[in-house]
């Protein structure tokens, strides 16, 4: 059983951490650490941590986190460096750090940063898990439930405390699987930060067409769903960029590669690059239908 | 009131405008048309058409549309060339003809190939309706209630035919307005046809990554909303690219440049091209919230 658990950065994420490992009886005491004093007053109000820590200048970050047998980051994965530098001086062989970056090599480097090669006893982590709302309010202690985690172990990361962080968020309730770094980050690269980036950038050119040309109003349904996602954060998904910008460049110009084939097929106008079209089409289907079939299996076995 | 409504293709929108026409009593004979016996066969059974007509080599075609005083061309797009050609030799002076294609200039184009110029009592029309589901059996009599149906006459065309027309959408329950047949293409090529190609050029790229590397079954609920229209009917958008790809292909080319212009926010990694990321978000997720509202605006006054 844990005996301090220490949550840095008290919102979502790690408000809905400590909701569940409270409900389920996994620790003694709950520490909480956050840079906005209101939401740490409020997360103390609601019983989410027993006790709260300022990140200021006075230190007290390292005071809430020290002695923590487990220590959870839940910030942004953009200050991962300043949390990591914060934590160093009382950074403990005995304990067990994680973390829920969405991107895992930039987390890993800035480790390696700090103290010269990744920590054994730090177990790189990242919970597919996310929704409209934010801060310790939004929490909830069935957050992580059926929910995908995945670990990123690094070659110098120790398999006891692997197998440690594996057993947390399967008492949470989630679902766990490791991958190696640079995997996650090509994956998530393409199935989410590839997407929000062309969500973004046709809103921002539609955006410009509609101040002349009012061509929102007859924008539906289907605009809708697909624009959804540019409606998030921008400050969070410009750091997301920035972290994984080595895999995101690539694929932005692989796009802008597939666009040009489109372009090159309608424009040829000929019987075969219209039955090239059609394939083109076809295939992009059935590719999507095997992701809803896989997304459908993956929901029956949970 | 219409003595005998023709209705070219009884299909989801042909088969509702049918079904809805009969319910507000506005004729008092419907006959069909339709290229596929089975559909004329469940059209008649369900008592969406008084009488039926094949689209064959006998010309039977000819003689559904013959005497009508008003004609519906409910077809896909792109068959709307064949579809005047075969209308000519019945074409009647007396009759209102509209059409429910949801690419304006191809059909004038189409319309002025066969008679010369476009008919003056020819209007064309775009309702902004649409289904998972197709065939008669998934029309509905209150499908077009507050749909918005644009019309876009040319100079050609009648004003009395054009108001003939409206009201005829009204009495349907619809929210008509009108359009340059130009604008109208440009329009839904930015806010449908591109979004349509996006996706499904993304689908194709990572479907082919997905062989690989089996990347889909980490893609969330995110990524099911934006390539929802991916799922579409891989036809009916080959015809819609390849019938407005003078439109989608300048923004196609626009889009591959936008990209570029991120990658390269990405790529210089300094504190200036951060600070412009941020703002190219920020800037597109206000152009998304405009659209919302407005959305919520219309939604207000309908």
């Amino acid at each position: 059983m844990i005996q301090k658990l220490c949550i840095v950065g008290v919102g979502l994420m790690g408000g809905s951490i400590a909701k569940a490992a409270r409900k389920r009886g996994l620790c003694w005491e709950i520490v909480g650490v956050d840079a906005d004093p209101e939401n740490l007053a409020r997360a103390l109000e609601l019983g989410v941590i027993d006790n709260g820590f300022e990140v200021n200048a006075f230190g007290d970050f390292a005071k809430g986190a020290e002695g923590s047998d487990w220590v959870v980051i839940a910030t942004p994965a953009g200050v991962s460096g300043r949390i990591f530098r914060d934590l160093k001086p009382v950074w403990s062989a005995e304990a067990i750090y994680t973390d829920v970056g969405s991107i895992k090599q930039s987390v890993i480097w800035a480790a390696e940063q700090t103290f010269g090669k990744v920590p054994a006893n730090f177990v790189p982590g990242h919970p597919i898990a996310g929704a409209e709302r934010s801060g310790v309010d939004a929490a909830s202690e069935d957050f992580y439930l059926e929910k995908k985690v995945i670990l990123t172990p690094t070659s110098a990361t120790a398999p006891q405390a692997v197998r440690l962080v594996e057993d947390f968020w399967v008492s949470l309730g989630a679902l766990v699987s490791l991958m190696e770094p640079l995997h996650h980050d090509q994956v998530f690269a393409a199935t989410s930060h590839l997407p929000h980036v062309l969500a973004y950038a046709l809103v921002h050119m539609l955006g410009e067409m509609d101040e002349q040309e009012e061509i929102f109003q007859y924008a539906g349904a289907g605009f809708r769903d697909f624009t959804r996602i540019a409606s998030s954060n921008p400050q969070m998904w410009r750091d997301i960029c920035l972290l994984n910008s080595r895999q995101i460049i690539p694929l932005l110009n692989a796009m802008g590669e597939e666009l040009q084939q489109v372009a090159s097929l309608m424009e040829q106008n000929s019987v075969e690059s219209a039955e090239n079209l059609l394939l083109y089409f076809a295939e992009a289907r059935n590719a999507r239908q095997r992701f809803i079939e896989q997304s459908l299996a993956d929901l029956g076995t949970s």
